[in-house]
């Protein structure tokens, strides 16, 4: 294992260059060159070749990748082969959406348990797993091996949370509360901002808008 | 208006340095370094100049920028300044929870609908936004000018859903339905895709089980 460790901006971009192989696989495409991930992805072809020469030669010179393999290589590489076990902390409508999506889309993920801190909503379903209280965490963890949790709790609640999670073995979280969280050199924390998108969109819509103001004037 | 236009790689950059500043401000942080940006963002110092002199001027050099400035120019690059109003199409767990969320932590957004298919849950609301019935879409749009929707309907239904909101004025979308939409040129679409950060996150899981089982071999 003398490869070089790729970087977190490698890693960010194997599960995008995945989704451009599945869309591809669907619409038949075999064979890929770089050139058209490229187009796909809008990362250049050299970044493209450089990030997956991090783990291994997928490519044939002058042909391209075969998409099939290379999807299927970039599955056990991000570690999608396997089922990964996750809890999910906080029940709300966003806790909610992220059960059912996991659940109906992801098979590489296993979700043993997901926790409310609301009386009102510990008991109730969804696709099949019922929420539990988050006094019961400790109890869950203790019994099974789970690294992974994801985080929907309310900014204020989520640093007590995510300390009670590492505490319990917890060393990856995907933190949806709007909130910078302090962990550990050894966790992992992942934030999943909505707004960032959105806010890169309003910048387009806005200058489009100048622009038509712009162009009105100048008529 | 001679400077040059800013790449999109740039602009989903700006809301990254806006939530880093806001961060800053809060913990009364005035001026900060490129360095110190890049500390807190993993951008290199010199990407952050970068990105920055396209917009204008906003450091001193030898001390840095000031945190409250430029996070007043930022919002002001983006568009933050003003509200900016949008529709939300699907009012499942996670359409309502976009909804929550805006209404309660985005003041430049102006929700001015959210739209559902199924009957049983038009005439409900959220955070004082009734649900209205799909159909009533085109009335909405056409008494008031929103460019900007939100998508959060089934994959399957996405696409339809899409085409009439472009034939009614949308130029921006935000997609959070897991498929790729096919769109005018002039439409902006974002894919908001919750499965990528869950990805990178395994990997970094399952490198950690490597390393463990390795150093129980060695040992």
């Amino acid at each position: 294992m003398s490869r070089k460790k790729a970087p977190k901006s490698v890693i960010k971009r194997l599960p995008v260059y995945l989704r451009i192989l599945d869309n591809l696989i669907r619409r038949d495409v075999e064979v890929i060159s770089s050139r058209g991930l490229s187009d796909e992805t809008g990362f250049t072809a050299e970044q493209i070749r450089k990030d997956l020469a991090y783990f291994g030669a997928f490519g044939t010179r002058g042909t391209g990748y075969n998409t099939s393999y290379l999807r299927d290589k970039l599955m056990r590489i991000i570690g999608l082969d396997k089922k990964t076990r996750l809890v999910i902390v906080g029940a709300g409508y966003l806790g909610k959406a992220l059960t059912r999506y996991n659940v109906l889309k992801n098979p590489y993920v296993d979700i043993v348990g997901v926790f409310d801190a609301n009386p009102q909503e510990v008991g109730s379903e969804i696709e099949g797993i019922k929420i539990q209280s988050i006094e019961d965490i400790p109890e869950v963890l203790n019994k099974q091996n789970v690294k992974v949790a994801m985080i929907t709790v309310p900014a204020e609640a989520a640093q007590k949370v995510v300390d009670s999670l590492i505490s319990l073995g917890i060393t990856a979280i995907l933190n949806f509360a709007p909130t910078k969280l302090i962990v550990p050199r050894k966790v992992q924390v992942h934030n999943a901002d909505l707004t960032i998108e959105l806010q890169s969109l309003i910048y387009y819509v806005m200058e489009e808008e100048k622009e038509e103001k712009e162009s009105r004037i100048q008529k």
